[in-house]
């Protein structure tokens, strides 16, 4: 039998790699005009975001970062964070978010077993930083510091300020992406509880696709506001950083996990979702009596680790929250299995 | 500076591949014994779905199906098509599902074109295939005939009937998947409008990410019902035959598109979820009363194509619908965008 049906599929010679730059640049086309990053008193449309991501990766570029090269972020859930997620891997840079919790030694650890070329350091944590960067020497890498309006008055150690550092940056920068979509996006040391900090490598595919798996599982949309309980440090946010922006939501930035902070935020912004750690969940149930709020929208909580307590999940059920229990690793980018609630 | 960072992400040299097939074996795993598919009075868990699916696929191994090879399918809305969307991929082999409205000449013309080693093929519709086939020759494939408890005393002209063709296979059968995520699941014909059918051809990894962006915009999830009332021969039903399945939710069959049958299954099967050409909409509207049902819940409905009339859209809203305008093209897979409701 002669067969005359098309040409069967292959892989083509220019196929669109999977990375979640592609989400961002979807986000500013699309929701272009809407809230991307809530910080404090700041407000970044989607369009504003993707132009900062991309001033930041010919910032760094003009800097000497070349694709491989290790970006190395320790800030707070900041903006920076989120752009710096975008903008090295724009360019086929690594990016390694540090644990702001570390010690100065840990930090130079690091930095120098991670081969940081450049570091965007958050200004509040200068009494580990700078420490860390003197016992290094020659080997520490350029510092670009982040002075930021939520933390005002920390003193300043880096070479050049933030805003300062991506002004010199194009908005309309032409990245290259990443050459092949198993390149690596991030490096994430685990936090070093049997000896010195192990890394773990992202891909950019595997980040497309563990950014898209945790969207659909906790239905994010572009209605969604996500609140920023979960570290960016860890896991990249356990990939949340890419989900949030894949679905067109709103990250609701917060520099520390607090009560009262939560739950501010929770009422002002009208959050929809959010994730932490179970002592986060804790946190919220053992909160001051003049902490806590009636939840404007049944604020959805996925929690990872070990499943919190049933008295934990029935106080925070009763506050307005509805829990959603995630397992998963460094490893695995984060959540990799999740209890879905049965009728 | 040295650098001690773990090496570098690359492509493993025994990675998974991006399959569909995987969103049953996974299914399967997790939600084994909740309802996979509902047709009539039949109800299959997602164990039983999993287990007929290897037993086409080693049916179809035993027939002589070989990687590469095409199997067709022309058949309503019914268990054999899902099962059929999974058993070639798991093969390698191409699924050609034709389109149910075509006369024998254009069902001959599929056959031939696509090179169908094998035709799955649905009673009902003998009236065009058995001249297709007669018509065909010594090049007509191998024919398994569906005789299905919704289309009793349609005439058999097969050389077998599918339950029993099944039944020869292997529940636990070990199938080896694609080759290459690149590889082609699907051939899929456009309608011909402008001369013979042309051909469409989806690759495994483009069913999976197209199953997963619709799962993710439609908010799939494992208690989601979904209703058949779109064709599952147009672009594999969207590629929902397949997003269902990764939500772990509910196939609700439809044998046939029509008004009472649509609010029957709406109201009984609880539906949150179905598709449907604007003109499935229209009928909805116009429907006789006696066959229009106050809805249970509030069900999704995407159309896609031309946009609906604003008074259409009304009415299905007033009627309890949440409609869901999409576009997209038989080359992309069915839906490629969509409009997102802004507040």
């Amino acid at each position: 039998m002669t067969i005359d049906r098309p040409e069967l599929a292959k892989r083509p010679a220019n196929f669109v790699a999977l990375s979640p730059v592609s989400f961002l640049a979807r986000a500013a086309d699309f929701f272009g005009e809407r809230i991307a990053v809530v910080h404090g008193a700041r407000r970044l449309t989607y369009r504003e975001f993707y132009a900062r991501a991309r001033r930041l990766a010919h910032a760094l570029t003009k800097a000497g970062i070349k694709r491989g090269d290790t970006v190395a972020i320790l800030a707070a859930n900041i903006p920076a964070m989120l752009e710096a997620h975008y903008a090295a891997p724009m360019i086929g840079a690594v990016l390694n978010p540090i644990n702001i919790r570390l010690d100065a030694p840990l930090i130079a650890f690091c930095l120098q077993h991670g081969g940081a070329k450049l570091l965007l350091a958050d200004r509040e944590f200068h009494a580990t930083i700078a420490p860390a960067l003197a016992g290094m020497g020659a080997r520490a890498p350029i510092v670009v510091d982040i002075a930021d309006a939520e933390s005002e008055g920390a003193p300043r150690f880096g070479s050049i300020e933030y805003e300062d550092f991506i002004a010199a940056g194009d908005p309309q920068f032409v990245y290259a992406g990443p050459e092949d979509e198993w390149d690596s996006i991030c490096l994430l040391y685990t936090s070093g509880t049997t000896g010195d900090p192990k890394g773990a490598v992202y891909s950019h595919r595997g980040a497309y696709l563990g950014a898209l798996a945790n969207a659909l599982t906790f239905k994010l949309d572009h209605e969604s506001r996500y609140l920023w309980t979960l570290p960016m440090f860890h896991c990249s946010g356990w990939t949340f950083t890419w989900a949030v922006t894949a679905a067109g939501g709103t990250h609701v930035c917060l520099r520390k996990v607090e009560p009262k902070r939560i739950f501010d935020a929770v009422v002002e912004q009208r959050v929809t979702h959010m994730c932490g750690a179970p002592i986060v969940l804790n946190m919220l149930v053992h909160a001051p009596a003049d902490a806590k709020k009636p939840l404007p929208v049944r604020t959805k909580v996925a929690t990872g680790g070990a499943a919190p307590p049933a008295i934990v999940i029935e106080r925070m059920e009763a506050m307005g929250f509805e829990v959603l229990h995630l397992y998963g690793t460094t490893e695995s980018y984060g959540p990799s299995t999740y209890c879905a609630p049965m009728p």
